[in-house]
């Protein structure tokens, strides 16, 4: 069965949030091993915080869970892409849908991603 | 204007490519700042080569450049997003379109992004 290759990153690999509906990519964030079994095990995104230092169910705190629809593996095995339903439609700790807002095109910079919530509400 | 914030990932940024017309993920790489200059400088996509130690301008071996439609810097500015035209039809070095071609859904594995061309005749 394909796994990661959590050696490569000193025991980390990088992990894609997407919208398995809209296709729009949510976030990135980073596994170890134990968050990847959690993932698979539960069909709830897992990360590795690396500020918190700890295990990261996503939405434990906002309720902004990723329920898993599929789990993809690049060719190298060094980087997860997550399908995801997205619950409270936001990914971004800020309150956007997409924790990508802000987009450089044809020589300007705009945001591109609704907000969804306010932060000060959610957690405070 | 808003920068990636190289130094920290000791001097590199994961970046993404999605396709911007099917809204697919294709890759992910790496940049360093001379690479996400030389991005936003031609209009192509320029990684950070980690096995190769040196810059990489996606598609200079195989043709299968990238053409930038827009680039996104996510909340932490840790991360790029670039929305791709993928010339040739595939990103992977394996002749995949999507180098996320393998899938785990309803407990299996399969494989899930279409196979573009033989790497035997595109890097010979």
């Amino acid at each position: 069965m394909p796994q990661p290759d959590f050696a490569k990153g000193n025991g980390l690999v990088p992990a894609i949030a997407q919208d398995a509906t809209t296709g729009e990519v949510l976030m990135l964030a980073y596994m170890n091993e134990d968050a990847w079994n959690r993932t698979l095990e539960t069909g709830e995104a897992h990360y590795y915080s690396r500020s918190r230092d700890c295990l990261w169910r996503k939405g434990g705190t906002s309720g902004h869970v990723q329920k898993i629809h599929s789990v993809r593996l690049d060719c190298d095995q060094d980087t997860v892409l997550l399908l995801v339903e997205q619950l409270g439609g936001a990914a971004c700790h800020k309150g956007y849908k997409s924790c990508f807002y802000e987009e450089y095109k044809d020589g300007a910079w705009s945001i591109c991603s609704p907000k969804v919530f306010n932060p000060e509400e959610v957690y405070s």
